[in-house]
């Protein structure tokens, strides 16, 4: 791809991402074409809906890459409304479910955010990279989360700021490892996400599956610190699974990769 | 409804459940217009497509019943092909997980089947009750079951002869009370059901939560009678979490009710 129409196409997909209004047409190079025909959701046997519920559904697992024959129906659902709306309906049961508790007014009460696909986006990477349908590159992705330009997931934002506006204090937890801490940092600043109680990164060399890491991290925040986890928002299943996963989970979409 | 029109949706219901084909066309009262243009699933401010896969993948937990705006679109999901296409997506998965296992040769490994919205199908009482759209109705919906005419899920018929196949035990685990014993024993049967290991009711009287009784008789199903749970299947997730879960655990779809 000339780097004149690659420099177009990162620039439309933050555009996208950023856009405040989740119903607003928003203009990028792939145009989505969900809902108009469905020939794009079942292509060479894999039903794409079908595989992407699947996944959402925690019915498929350890999957390595999205079908090649998914790549497309991968990207416009991810440029899409669809995506948007996704996220949408799952932060505002996220809202509800804050705006319903009874807190005790000691400030202990921590919501557990995942950084990637969760609170920002990687979605101007993978947009580059075949949207999840080619092996996972830790020396290209590394340089994208170096520029530390990942746009903010406007929903999760959202949810970030009610809970800040709550008292219900949000404790980032990430895969991410610590000398990715600097531009995570003013990543996560330069996004609007400030205000947080902790970030917590994974210290360099440990070598454990994301279930038993982000268990034992946050069995850590609950036994030395005293909080209690009211809430807990992944892309991942290994995100909000193992106890303690929290009081309530959610899983926001993600159909580009999976992280056991 | 007249009675005659009302008599040929539930034998066209029916015809749609027991067609074993899924790819062909099937013929019923209700035309699935889901993908043609996806008008239906966006309605009055509620994305319903976004709050299937939100039911889907746990968000969602506690409702009582379907958005009256998403009746149509329910009813088309779940008469059309795409429940029937997420289901064996779901269902393929979990014979290529049951092939891939090593047993120990004792006969000893059981799978947990679900009954209603797994095993067997109410979708001809819900077609002609509003798709889960309308509260829940005890005494109707008894008087269905005590017909012994529920068709079975076409797709958890075929997971269930591949793991006799197998030599993997059928232990069918439901909150249908014991008095209806008789009635369920003659649905599965009449359905192509047969050799399973146990049928585990609900004893009368018992007032717990779906995910503490289930969880309870599979503790039972391990520590009494020295099952190895390698599987678990079922359409809520109260059927599937709860330690001990089984190894591995499949959510069939489900947009129509909540059990909590």
């Amino acid at each position: 791809m000339a780097m004149a129409k690659l420099l177009l196409l990162v620039a439309l997909v933050a555009a996208a991402i950023s856009s405040s209004t989740c119903t607003a047409e928003v203009i990028h190079a792939l145009r989505p074409v969900l809902g108009s025909g469905g020939q794009l959701s079942h292509r060479a046997g894999v039903p794409c809906d079908s595989w992407r519920v699947a996944v959402e559904a925690y019915n498929k697992r350890d999957w390595k890459t999205v079908p090649a024959e998914c790549e497309s129906y991968v990207g416009h659902y991810m440029l899409g409304e669809q995506y948007r709306r996704d996220s949408r309906v799952v932060v505002d049961e996220a809202i509800a479910y804050a705006e319903s508790l009874k807190l005790a007014g000691k400030g202990k009460e921590a919501w557990v955010f995942d950084i990637d696909e969760t609170s920002l986006s990687n979605l101007p990477y993978y947009a580059t990279h075949g949207f999840g349908s080619r092996p996972f590159n830790a020396t290209s992705f590394n340089e994208y989360v170096l520029k530390g330009n990942a746009p903010a997931l406007p929903e999760t934002l959202r949810l970030y700021k009610r809970l800040i506006s709550l008292s219900i204090r949000p404790v980032f937890l990430t895969g991410r490892t610590e000398d990715q801490r600097n531009i995570t940092v003013k990543n996560l600043y330069y996004q609007g996400y400030s205000g947080w109680e902790k970030l917590l990164l994974k210290p360099l060399g440990v070598k454990v599956a994301a279930i038993a890491y982000k268990s034992g991290a946050r069995q850590k925040l609950i036994n030395d610190a005293g909080y209690v986890i009211v809430g807990n928002i992944g892309d991942q299943w290994s995100d909000i699974l193992g106890a303690p996963e929290g009081a309530r989970t959610f899983k926001l979409p993600d159909p580009m990769y999976y992280i056991g």
